[in-house]
């Protein structure tokens, strides 16, 4: 090894933090041989202690504040997570010139473009592996390793928590609910599980994924969130019928219209890799000109796998110093001055097939009313499934599923269907995609 | 765009060669963008012109070796293939100061160790991403996105005829040399398809996974290689039966005993990703000890993915070139002085699962005598299944699916076998991976 240490600091000693601290006295050598210097912790600012974490001599504070303005450490590391103290924490770092290293994608889909313009200012980068789908190296893969890609869509199960519950829905008949109550006992799922079953994790990771493909500024606000709890049991089973599973995915596609930005459920056809991608698992499909169609998959959340992304991310960094930079690759992978705001399309614009379940009286002439409104708006259907009625019930389900159409077509047609005397209810709606490239 | 343009030479106008062509000039707005710097090919060095390929005013040389010697050059892509005038090629830009891309497997497989300390000592680097499956950024992968990790092992589905072969033997019950005619007509599998189905392509594949993985020099001559020709449409269909599909594995381990280096055919189970990568795709998974396993899938050959690994070494290179520096990861992703010459396991001591199928007199004492010679070895069996036999046919198949067992046992236990009076014939012998990490 010819250069020194490279100097880091650790902010955060939850999960992550420990699981970094860890991963890099376990690993120390392997990691300086492939980092051509060794990796020290000089720092850690934590405001107590993690019996999973033994820190030995580091010298610890309880003002995380305190390791941004240790002129000893290079590398910040914010494993502290939120977007407030952790704001604050990342621009004083940068502000004393230091590189920073997170796992924070709420920070980073909300103001990254800020941040990054701010270490751009005191000659520091930002690295961020971590802040999407845990220990898959998908950063890199979309800033470096597809570099010589227009990149066309992807779609990614970018929420383990969301994956778990929809797999055990599927494979026990399960519904929502239950399987939800289930997650939060193993601590798969937070006490309030908002952030997961909502989408809005999966958007903020949806809007990084899509800054990096397209070259635009990170634009959170324009994502369109859809959750997965109004899924029944009933949707997955027909689904499956149908030869779909249903997954909640983050989809980013790139049209002369903009850019799509969507997190919702979806069906997928059940022979595709992400539709067998199950239980707390992340995977990502992205689509380029040239490559065609790649897959990335793996733990997208826990101590160790995101500590993975967190020191791959610190040995990235430690190879540029080591070599007398620290400028190689962009923020968001495209140079500063040619990222484009690409207008974001209208959902009422978005084109997919659709999924469509109603209750309909089991009568004659009901087919054939639902089936005019169809062709009024336009709409071609691949499949319509009528099961049988429940003993003693007169209403059955009927299942449509159309070609492709454009949302705000579907949305005339379902308000006409649900203002039928023969439907009951609301008619449930599930977006398809094909991701046949 | 503040840096020049970075000048790169192609020499050979081949499908990878004309694609990477190709590619420059179509995405050349979104590369320069990624890059921080325009890539201009500035000589081209082919036998003859390529109709897929409008050179324009590009300089064109027969004798690729004008393109090695010429000043305006600084990286050097080596296209042409083999391992004769490619390797003098390689070694004539490197003593020029040129860095060289290539996607040539065979040379770095083959030749990759001389050629390194060649490019050190002219301060030049190699880029190989190509030489893996395809645009699938695996090298990458190894090298940055899991660095923190120990590597415990990598399978990989890494030869796409192979793969095609042995989707379409699934799929269609069809016979080995039945599928080979097909795919050789397609275009997929060379007139002599030896170097794709005999696994030698899969090794040197292998050979540069295992390398950046576990740091250690690179090996061809110790990968064990068995090819797919011999297994049958019935193989196939017993492995679906027990639950397993048959892959053609290039698998490399990490033990105490040392490196397990092998290309073999594999069943593996059906609920595994990489059990679900169909047609001439290409997926490797990696399990590091941080963060799990990790999949990565995609086009293993063809123009234009192949031309997207190559592109990405290019924006490599000129990320750095621009940033003033070119020696940030070191070749194989270990410090040179860090490799370590781990032993390669001698297949004998290899301890996987087994299938075994066998034709049998369907007589009493048969199973019995057969269940002794494996306890005598100490292999333990998971499952024996005897099939009904033929309509007017007293022998029977008989398939034996072992738990783990040493090779050198299994031998034993397969001579015994095969020397009892009412076994016919040879005892077929698959080895199994669960893969589950």
């Amino acid at each position: 090894m010819t250069s020194q240490a490279v100097k880091i600091g650790i902010c955060g000693l939850g999960t992550v933090g420990s699981g970094t601290f860890n991963v890099l006295g376990r690993n120390a050598e392997a990691i300086a041989a492939r980092a051509q210097s060794s990796i020290e912790v000089v720092h850690v600012g934590a405001r107590r202690d993690n019996p999973d974490c033994d820190l030995g001599a580091t010298r610890v504070s309880r003002d995380v504040f305190e390791v941004a303005r240790d002129p000893d450490v290079q590398i910040l590391v914010e494993l502290i997570g939120g977007t407030t103290v952790a704001k604050d924490l990342v621009e004083e770092a940068l502000r004393n010139g230091k590189h920073v290293v997170t796992a924070n994608k709420a920070l980073i889909a909300e103001f990254g473009n800020e941040l990054f313009a701010l270490a751009k200012d005191h000659q520091a980068v930002i690295c961020y592996e971590a802040a999407v789908a845990g220990g898959i190296p998908i950063i890199k893969a979309l800033r470096e390793g597809l570099a010589g890609n227009r990149i066309e869509w992807l779609a990614g199960i970018i929420n383990g928590t969301g994956n778990f519950i929809l797999s055990e829905m599927r494979d026990k008949g399960r519904d929502f609910a239950d399987v939800l109550a289930e997650a939060q006992a193993l601590g798969y799922a937070e006490a309030d599980p908002t952030f997961d079953v909502e989408g809005i994790d999966a958007a903020h990771k949806l809007v990084i994924l899509a800054s990096l493909a397209f070259g635009m500024p990170l634009r959170f606000s324009s994502v369109y969130t859809e959750g997965i709890t109004r899924l029944t049991p009933q949707d997955v089973e027909y689904a499956e019928e149908l030869g779909y599973r249903i997954k909640h995915l983050g989809v980013a596609k790139q049209s002369k219209a903009g850019i799509e930005l969507r997190v919702h459920p979806t069906l997928i056809p059940e022979a595709r890799l992400l539709a067998n991608v199950n239980g707390v698992k992340n995977a990502v499909l992205v689509e380029g000109d040239a490559v065609g169609p790649t897959l990335y998959y793996g733990a997208g959340a826990g101590a160790e796998p995101t500590a993975s992304a967190v020191v791959a991310d610190i040995v990235d960094l430690a190879r540029e110093l080591s070599a007398g930079q620290s400028f190689r690759v962009p923020s968001l992978g495209f140079a500063d001055e040619c990222l484009n705001d690409l207008p974001v399309v209208p959902m009422a614009e978005v084109v997919t097939p659709w999924y469509l379940r109603m209750v309909a009286e089991d009568k004659p002439g009901v087919l054939s009313a639902i089936a005019t409104i169809f062709s009024n708006e336009g709409i071609s259907i691949e499949a319509l499934i009528q099961k049988a009625p429940a003993e003693g019930e007169t209403r059955v389900p009927l299942i449509v599923l159309t070609n492709r159409a454009m949302q705000g077509s579907v949305d005339k047609a379902v308000s006409a269907i649900e203002a039928l005397d023969s439907i009951s209810g609301e008619v449930a709606r599930i977006r398809v995609e094909v991701l046949d490239g």
